[in-house]
């Protein structure tokens, strides 16, 4: 790497985040199932597909409109697994308390989790709990890592993209993220903003109870819908197209993006999924993802295409085209 | 719980954090297998029985002798899989980096963190990484989870010590805990401490390989033996009865314990396990975990009894009897 110390950026999600792990992880830890670059790894154990995932919340602030770092953190390591096409069903948490740390907003944060847990239908079944002294940690940090299982035929994965493929988002960007740095900045006028965060596994399984060959699972979190599309067609070694005028936003997100000048394409979600589906089983898994709570602005933003393999195209409203790269920089540290 | 701020002690390992646990986080995430309260989760899945862990570490200093938070995190997991009677396959790994951290701190601690996986023979499958802005997070905190599957015929648990069964440490205790503070305190003299910290998982395979039937396995790191041993009592409603004289300790360690006013009963270990194991193959699990690299100190230092349920005997030098109760309060934050 060129750099001497971390920076930021390594932990955007975006261009200097793939350097890290590009340049410093993966020739380290190399080994088929890692090198994989999904959300989770996929392995076999006894006959049976697992998918193992791990991600660990550093949101600040820990409580914000629709959420808490407690759900957030549940719902994060379910939407992972169930972007490999497996059922999550057991995860682990980890907390990391500040000496000091209010009794009851972790009892407030513990029940967010509780709820969430029911919601998605998994179970927590192991834990571990670390108290370091003031100043040591920001308030509290939460890991989470989960396990689920894949069923027969499916094969969900970054590298399965093809040309002809429909682009389907589950429904409104920038939800997540615009919150967090609306409730960051004091901006209380946006009434109406909450975070998107939701357990998005009762869609997935209900998605491929219809169509076994959806190619592509993924959340835009991190780097948004933007760095996610990029993944996909970096791993894939396609192109991808999408139309600026069918991605979803809501108009009072749309604003506050440009008042605050972020490109909802490289803002945070947290309960939303990019499907690459073929293009005949498309239609059915729309219908299909509409008919969940969670789902019912999904459209399709785009296709994947023979051009420009490697990289994400947008036609713009006007007709123009915008190539749309990953994430520079950090935007918005600690949104996640 | 009787405080309004979560405290220091809540992360010992000791009566605190028991309370914390027993108190907040069982009766909200009650189901079976957390109520196991063993360092793993064991359950079930397409007929293979499989072991989950998950373990934060925060230790201070990050680069000790005889390790750093690297090997450590890998340790420390790949142990808490170990100690369910689990052979350990794959690890998740969880980084969150202070911003300005440097890369070549961060390089070496990976390098470390892959040494420890080739030794320990696991797999790091998956990983997440966060980076905090300055200040948010003391360096650099590692959180770990891993699988592992539980062979047939092997039932190890917390509860399941019974009266006879022999008691038996695979070595000298406290020297991980006093490396630390020594290293902490800048106590340069003891030039010959050093952290134990070590992969127990091939110990473990051989020793249930010449007999399936030990009872309970567990690694005492925070909270040291002395909790270890109040937890065994507890989980099995056995009283556990041990001598002064048969627990294992280097001089020099016994001489910083003296010197710093510790308690070696209640300093972590990073590399030894404590096993309860029933009268009739105890001599050959000895035997067993003596020709292992980090078992050739391993001795007997007591057995469970009837008397006492859910206690602690020492039996002193002097043939005095001491109740050796669970930590209280914190004697050494961020030991691990």
């Amino acid at each position: 790497m060129k750099y001497n110390k971390i920076l930021l950026d390594h932990g955007s999600g975006g261009k200097a985040s793939h350097q890290l792990i590009s340049e410093i992880l993966l020739p380290l830890f190399d080994n088929a199932i890692l090198a994989g670059l999904d959300d989770g790894a996929i392995f076999d154990i006894g006959g049976k597909r697992l998918a193992f995932s791990t991600d660990s919340f550093v949101v600040d602030p820990i409580f914000f409109p629709g959420g808490c770092i407690g759900d957030l953190a549940i719902n994060g390591t379910v939407n992972d697994i169930a972007m490999c096409g497996a059922t999550p069903i057991y995860l682990s948490v980890g907390l990391i308390i500040e000496e000091g740390f209010p009794v009851e907003d972790l009892n407030r944060i513990l029940y967010e989790m509780k709820r969430a847990a029911q919601k998605a239908d998994i179970q927590i079944v192991t834990g571990d709990t670390k108290v370091v002294s003031k100043g040591a940690v920001d308030k509290i940090f939460i890991n989470t890592s989960g396990i689920g299982i894949v069923d027969d035929g499916i094969h969900i994965s970054g590298q399965n993209a093809r040309p002809g493929d429909k682009v389907l988002i589950s429904g409104a960007i920038a939800e997540h993220g615009m919150t967090i740095i609306s409730h960051r900045e004091g901006l209380t006028f946006e009434s109406s903003l909450a975070s998107d965060s939701a357990p998005l596994n009762h869609m997935v399984k209900k998605m491929l109870s219809v169509s076994k060959k959806i190619h592509v699972l993924r959340d835009p979190t991190r780097g948004g819908v933007g760095t996610t599309l990029n993944e996909i067609a970096l791993q894939s070694k396609v192109g991808i197209q999408i139309y600026e005028h069918l991605v979803p936003i809501k108009p009072d997100v749309a604003a506050i993006c440009e008042l605050l000048g972020f490109d909802p394409l490289y803002v945070a979600n947290e309960g939303k999924l990019i499907a690459v589906v073929p293009f005949d089983d498309a239609e059915k898994v729309l219908s299909t993802v509409r008919e969940n709570e969670f789902g019912k602005d999904a459209c399709f933003i785009g296709e994947v295409v023979d051009e420009n393999p490697e990289q994400v195209f947008m036609i713009t409203r006007i007709g123009g085209h915008r190539i749309v790269d990953m994430l520079a920089g950090e935007q918005l540290p600690r949104i996640c």
